[in-house]
């Protein structure tokens, strides 16, 4: 059976709109436009409801790519999976993550699992189906689906499940309503963390973290249910859920591969270490972040509001939303360890890894 | 010549007005009243110049120390030095850093330097003198006058010089305009800038690591003139700067010893390790994080919009203030080493160490 | 039956600390220390969850106070009623409405009903009864007492009852849980438009306004249910609801009037006219003006996200909140009216008029 | 000599990339895309130094009208004037505003001069000159031109200057630096305020409101210095000025007129209703609310820190930028005279109107 090669590129961006790193790389021929399988990023949004960043980074990101693949640029996001995470607080800098697949390489797997990509979606939802089952489960058929594509068999070999995930707006709220449908809350912000847990025990699901059994009635509230490897963000710009699901294949002749630790709580530096080691690289030896393609992790503000058993004030902040602290404040940790500002820092954990802390997965060249 | 003997408590606070701690350890025994030097606190405010935490907590610890030193809750602020800074953003947890000094120790020093504190103030400012010579001059003689204070006769054995500093608001602004002088800026964010950095160009001036020529015309704009020691707030409450000066000396019978290093820009995980270590601790072993008393940092967003050649969006974030990502960001990097949040990270280091990083010192049983 | 006088009297303050205009008017005799019944404010802090500036004003009016009234600081709270609202948005100013009730005054009433004022509180809630039926009830029982002590028997007369109630902190959150008690919301800033809303309701039992049937299953729910003349403002600082209930009756024999209007929406320019006639002033007449003591009005961000069919974005903000944008921009609206910003514009008007709208009362001298 | 026939278009919109409602009236017929002059917008975003929404905005634009008039997308900027001003804070609601120009008309003037409409723009600028004389001049010149444009001779006809110019960010600081170049200020927020004002000087230089000798030296300085019919927005996408001068001319067919007025200070309610007046309508009444095509205005925070001697807290915010605080509260004011959210109201009125004020403009149906 041929293998798939993957490579994953790490492009700065200078605004949202800015995709010359991206058309650079694809004039010099380092990256097939074709091979384009999914591309993360981290925009400089508030990641909130109203952060607008996100949608059009995927605007000029069709846009750009739409005559390259020969699409209309509303076509190139069937064929492209796009997570945009919104909020690049403190040293984060804005980024985007491009992950290549080529087909059907001439070569051999080196004996040993590599990195590997897989992606699928849900269909859309309705409003009221935001933060229910329906969600999870849609989410785990998806998840089942993705690591097909990415021929992984063993959950033990994913190390990183990222979804994208719709969030409620007053205009979807009011037309629920107006077919006589309650949707799981009012708040567009409090949304956010409904499908984004939805969705992560929708991973959870599918690589049997948690049993059949757990579903909504758990959600948000039984914080001992969670995935070690997921992922989520929300945005305004979609209905339905999109999964990208990177693990360790022996179908992939690629250079990369990809390993992950648990944050038990957002100051576990040794955690972030780990992690670093899980992917082969020696975390405080800076040759090794030469070898750092990219970090990703979930940042959360301790729900009981107190971390190693010290109060902190994130979640009574009412100038700033805890996520945007969360990820100012875990991006700090990680970018010292990293070297580099330029890592995804996701926030908003809800069943993403333990409550207070979350996944942390590294790519490296191997 | 008899001598001093120091002690810090770090106190947990639950809210700017909590005072319940500090009396709990009067209660006990534990803390003299009459010892009480400085206190340093993190409130939990926004920072700015609109965060009236920080007075609201030295009117609470004012009224609370009063009874018990006899005075009247004004005569209180004269006795002790109070520097509160504003912003607990991120894993930061707020709480009061006690300095106790009992004299006429019977004992004796060691045989090495160990923790001495000296205090000094200076005479209250016009506002047009916020930001300009009066204000860099009048803060050297202050910390002159805090090294005697602290019999430290060498400047490096000067670890940490705290200074609390005003700032500008609309009133004061027009106040000086009533009188025909024009302040330095209009601007009462901006003012905290200029008021810090005056403050740390007069600790630098103090300590030999500038030269009497350079003054208000390098301030705010040649960046490679700094103190490797200072470190200064604004703050609303105060219209003169407060100097609370922490090094080694052999006139000390202290249990702790002061070490520091110099973060070269927000990231740089290797200096807090080695300020652990110019403390006699030992980075990444949880049993030193035992004899850790505290850090205290500085947080800034390096002012060319850059850190180790990659954007960060601190400076072009209308929504939250510089200052604010930086103490989040870097509190996340120094909790992560110090395996808690209760750590003193103040934010805005104009002059304060180099453009982009900032001193970092660690007090810790020796 | 002898009379009671009733004075009110606006005082602009420059920091949420200051009480040097209320001393003055004490020092000249215009105000008499043991007459003051109620302080209503508006504070410059965020009117959210870490608002301190609500319980720092609180704390310098009683330490002000208390040595005129012979009593300990914390005495003072108990006999006077406050409420604090923070939040002075756009063209909002700063300021303190005292209101001062000398008994038994020799003298008539002018044949009309004139100003008078009552006040109560309700017991401490525990957490879990916040935004619940015990809040309701304990309100309601609470305004009757009001109307009781200002000498108001027919709801008719009644025209603003303002209530100040707690909120839920993450401690508050945990303690609870703890217990194992769940509470109405987790969301600090969530739990405040709960407790509005339900001090609200309890409003509207005892004025008539809904049956005894309707309670927390209609809370933050039905919108067709609500007071009239209720408005709410939560706070960190206290556990149990405060009542100032302000109508006419014919046992005052103030020199002062109230009446009121209700806003049907943001915009209702002509309500908030209305509301000026309706205590006697004719708006759009500055000498109109000079008679207006205080307007005092409730500001809503419109739950369904349009006002008069059209979108407005207060909801989907996730950099301020809906409550900051309300004040804002109702404050604006009466303060063009009033012809100053010294007006009480306070936010989130759950069950406090109609969805979308909310109460304007305003007393003028006769 | 042919008449103009201009029409002007309110259009709601969804999002900041929703064109919908444009494309309708052009399916429908109403609005012929060639006659497209100009196209300014109320967009959702912070309206500071990252609002990406106004940039957004504009790209979705341009991508809808592109195939409609044949050319590119990067094309249409070339041809269609478009001002984007960022923040819809309070009842703000996002909207549209288009300006057709039909030339050649048949018909005749109806005997009094009817809306007219010009555009220019200057070359694009260094970031260096921005908030200098060079903007100054350009603007002026700029200005000149759009007056012929639109057929206007007298000043007196001129009743509303928008101009669209650009801002500061980290890199462009860093780039004239880079040439040795100091620009006039570091901050990108700062800068907003410079540009706006050097722009609203170039108006009243070109309108013969000011003297050739006002200038760079005047400017954010003497305050008495200003136009009465300037308004103008700072925004990160473009590095020129955008003229959209608007009058009232004999050489227009329009069915519409425009007058205005000049607020004095943010609360002065009988400027907005002389507006409504100057354009033939009648405040108060709601008949001609329906004949109001829209409403443009700045809004400020008045420098002084006090409206009608009574402190306001817009400047002395950290955590909400005095822009925002403006355009709420003015925009509360406004909307409640016109009975609609949908107006445009534009923050930082530097040199706009006298300080503390600002120009209002009302375009109705005659």
């Amino acid at each position: 059976m041929p293998l798939n090669s993957f490579d994953v590129m790490r492009i700065p961006t200078s605004a949202p709109g800015d995709v010359s790193g991206l058309l650079a790389l694809i004039s010099s021929g380092a990256l097939e436009p074709q091979s384009i399988l999914a591309i993360l990023s981290k925009t400089e949004g508030n990641g909130g409801v109203n952060d607008f960043t996100r949608e059009y980074a995927v605007v000029a990101l069709c846009n750009a790519l739409a005559p390259r693949l020969g699409l209309a640029p509303r076509e190139v996001e069937s064929r492209i999976a796009f997570v945009m995470s919104g909020g690049t607080e403190g040293v984060l800098s804005p980024h985007l993550t491009v992950f290549a697949r080529r087909p059907d390489v001439v070569g051999a797997n080196v004996g040993e699992p590599r990195l590997s990509v897989g992606i699928a979606k849900t269909r859309d939802f309705l409003p009221e189906e935001i933060g229910r089952d329906a969600q999870i489960e849609e989410t785990a058929k998806a998840v089942a689906a993705a690591m097909r594509d990415a021929r992984i068999d063993a959950a033990s070999d994913v190390h990183f499940v990222q979804i994208k995930c719709p969030l409620l707006t007053s205009e979807r709220v009011t037309e629920a309503a107006a077919r006589g449908r309650r949707v799981v809350t009012a708040s567009g912000y409090a949304s956010m963390g409904y499908s984004r847990g939805a969705s992560a025990l929708g991973v959870a699901r599918a690589l049997g973290e948690i049993g059949a059994d757990v579903g909504e009635a758990q959600l948000m509230k039984d914080w001992s249910r969670y995935s070690l490897v997921a992922s989520s963000s929300a945005g305004i710009e979609l209905m339905h859920n999109v999964v990208i699901l990177i693990g360790n294949s022996r179908s992939s002749a690629s250079p990369l591969r990809i390993g992950h630790a648990v944050m038990q709580d957002a100051i576990d530096l040794q955690a972030v270490m780990e992690a670093f080691e899980s992917a082969g690289l020696s975390a405080l030896d800076s040759r090794s972040q030469d070898r750092l393609v990219n970090i990703f992790a979930k940042a959360e503000a301790s729900p009981n509001g107190a971390i190693r058993g010290l109060r902190h004030t994130m979640l009574d902040d009412s100038d700033i939303n805890a996520t945007r602290h969360a990820r100012a404040t875990v991006g700090g940790l990680i970018a010292g360890v990293a070297g580099t500002g330029a890592v995804y820092v996701s926030g908003g954990a809800e069943h993403q890894g333990p409550a207070r802390g979350g996944p942390v997965a590294v790519i490296a060249r191997a």
